[in-house]
Parts: C-alpha cells; sequence; structure tokens
C-alpha cells in the first residue's frame, strides 16, 4: 500500500498537468477566434476550425487517466473527489473547445458584411471569461477554495456585459436593417462567451465540492 | 465478495431510477416553457422559472451516489464505466433544467410584444430535443448501442431546423423591424433547444463509451 501512495500522487499530478494544458488550448483556441473577429482575420477563423485534434486528443487521454486512476487506486475522500472532479473539468473544457469553433463560425459570418461597429465589449467579454477559466484550473490544482469562489462572484459581471451587448446591437438593428444579420452574429458570440464564463463557474463549483468537507457517506467506515 | 455484488447492483439500478426521474424532470419542464410560449401563459413560465429544486435535488443526490458506489465498492470495467458516465449524465440534465430556465426567460420577453408569427417549428425543435434526450437516457438504461446511435443521428435535423428557423425570423426582422426585438429572442429560444440536443448527443456518446469494448488500461490485470 506504501508504495502505492506516492505512484498515485505522481498519477494525479500528472492528470493536473493534463487538465492544465487542455485549458490552456481550449483558451488559445477562444482568444485567437476572438481577436480574429476583431481583425478581420479570415484565415486564422480557418485555423480554429480546423483545428481541433489536439483537445479532442486530450479529452480521450484525460478521460482514460481517470477511469484508470479510479479502477487501479481507491482514492478515498478528497482524492476520489478530485478525479472525478477532473472528469467534469474534461468535458467543460472539450465545450470550451467547441465553442471557439462556434464563435469561429459566426465570425466567418460577420466578416461577409461591413462592420456593425466597434468591438469593444465583446473582446472584453472573451479576456474576463479566460480570466475566469484560468482562475478556475488554478484554483482546481492549488486546492484554492477562495480563488474558486471568487470566479464564482466574476460571473455577475460577464452576464452584465453580454445586457450591454445585446441592447447595443439592438439599437443597432432598429435604426439600421442592413446590419440585422452581422449583428446577430455578434449577440451570438456574446452568448458564447457567456457560456465559456458558465463552464468556468462549473469549475469553480466543482472546486469547492472537491475541497469542501462534504463527503461521501459510509466513507469513513472503510479506512482500517 | 458475493454478498456485494447483487447489492452493488440494486444500487446500480437506483442510481439509473434516479437519473430517470432526473431526465422526466428536465424534460417537463422544457416541455412547460415551450407549450407556455406557444399558448402565451405567463403564469406557466413564472412556475418554470421558480420550480428547479426538485432537480436540483435530485443533481446533488445523484453525484452523492456515484461516489458512495465508486468509494465502497471497487467497479470494473462497464459498472465503472457507468458510474463515471452516471456522473457525465447527471451535469448534462442539470443543464437542460437550466436551459427551460433560459427558455421561459426569453418567452417572458417575448410575450410583451405581439406575436411575430405562428410557431410551428419551435415547438418541433422542442418535440425532436425530447425524443432525443429520452432515448438517449433509454439506451443508457438498457445499455442499448443501436438506440444510442440513433440519436447521434438525429442531431442533424435539430441543426436543420435551427437553421430554418434563423432564417425565417430575419426575414422577419429586416422586413419589419418592429419585430426585431421579439423576433431575437425565438432565435435564443431555438438555440436553447439546439443546445438540449447537443446534450442528448453527450448522453448518446457517454453510452457508447460505456458499453464498447474500449477499456481502461490494466484493468484486466487487477481480477483475482
Amino acid at each position: 500500500m506504501e508504495r502505492h501512495i506516492p505512484h498515485f500522487q505522481e498519477e494525479l499530478e500528472l492528470l493536473k498537468t493534463r487538465l492544465l494544458e487542455m485549458g490552456g488550448l481550449a483558451e488559445d483556441r477562444v482568444r485567437m477566434a476572438v481577436r480574429a473577429l476583431v481583425v478581420r482575420d479570415l484565415a486564422a477563423l480557418e485555423t480554429v476550425l480546423v483545428s481541433d485534434e489536439d483537445i479532442n486528443r486530450l479529452h480521450i487521454e484525460i478521460d482514460d487517466r481517470s477511469l484508470k486512476l479510479l479502477a487501479l487506486y481507491q482514492p478515498m475522500a478528497v482524492d476520489l473527489r478530485a478525479i472525478v472532479s477532473a472528469v467534469k473539468i474534461n468535458t467543460d473544457l472539450e465545450r470550451v473547445g467547441d465553442l471557439a469553433i462556434n464563435i469561429a463560425e459566426a465570425a466567418l459570418r460577420y466578416l461577409q458584411h461591413p462592420p456593425v461597429k466597434e468591438l469593444i465589449d465583446i473582446p472584453r467579454m472573451a479576456t474576463l471569461a479566460h480570466g475566469m477559466l484560468r482562475d478556475a484550473l488554478d484554483a482546481f490544482v492549488r486546492r484554492d477554495l477562495v480563488l474558486a469562489r471568487e470566479v464564482l462572484d466574476r460571473d455577475d459581471e460577464l452576464d452584465a456585459l453580454k445586457t450591454q451587448v445585446f441592447r447595443s446591437l439592438l439599437d443597432h438593428m432598429t435604426t439600421d436593417p442592413e446590419t440585422i444579420q452581422p449583428a446577430l452574429d455578434l449577440v451570438l458570440i456574446s452568448r458564447h462567451l457567456e457560456r465559456i464564463g458558465d463552464h468556468a463557474t462549473n469549475l469553480a463549483e466543482d472546486v469547492i465540492f472537491m475541497v469542501s468537507a462534504r463527503d461521501v457517506r459510509h466513507h469513513q467506515d472503510d479506512r482500517p
């Protein structure tokens, strides 16, 4: 048993490293899509649309590693919750990768029209969503409850920006019907960014679940 | 050990029953929200907005049960994957419940305006999404690969309807700018329904993962 403990902890560290890697990739893709939208770079958008192999590979690898850890060791308490959380976080990060594609698709349509307006709030939403995602992942790795709670608080800010984007675009559409179609795509992009914030919120909630005292019932009875 | 096997299977059955219950609740809420939108029933929408306690309670219970099963028994192969899948499915179903709220919120805004058009495709999308969700859950309970694959195929149909809804609403907005705001809410509702289909797709993928031969490495080595 003593031989197993360091081994399990090493495997768990490796699992965390992979999750950070996956988070980094997902974040890069979103950043790239939003930047390409702002600077009107069609080629960069095309790249986002076809470059999800790395994320898909990591998604499968992380699920495999998690199941292996559950099957080979019988992790207890916080370690068990860490692995179940890893499975959930893995799902959330994969969806963030998918949202980068949704953003790129809407951006491609948007760029077929003249600009509706200068894009200020959408990049701001992206920065906010990235920050939430990164901090939620950091909170997971460091088991940091304070940081996790702080991520939850920032979701309101993202929501407020989304509402602001919506109102401003509604004005444009009403004043100039020519802008309806491209403005609709900006509304969709702002919704996709809001959902990235939702995924960061899920991550933060998983961290709180993992670290907090809420424990699996009867669990202690198993200890020698 | 022999005493444990029937016990574990009973617990697993109970877990599945709870997931079906949760799926039923989530589905009911979506159905209620879409029906209230079609018949313009504000009171029913308000009910959807405040009635997510049951789903939230089940969400926590299912997570607890899954962790307990992982901690107390050391499930192998398909049983291990079934429990990990249950955790994932639980997350998807909770999001479907959240989407019912998003639909109700947009519907409440929509009902503040005169009707944009007769609602035909949106209820059709809802019926399709429900069917996918129910069949994916059935596939999980019966470990039915064929049904799971069939759910995946139906996602294209939902996508096509979403595109049709989008085009038709865009026409309305362009022809009559008065309809821009309510039509936007219908676009958002159609996106929420599309996401319910995405969650059903996730469920179906989990079923395939659970049943298929893809197994946890080194797993067989643990068997006596």
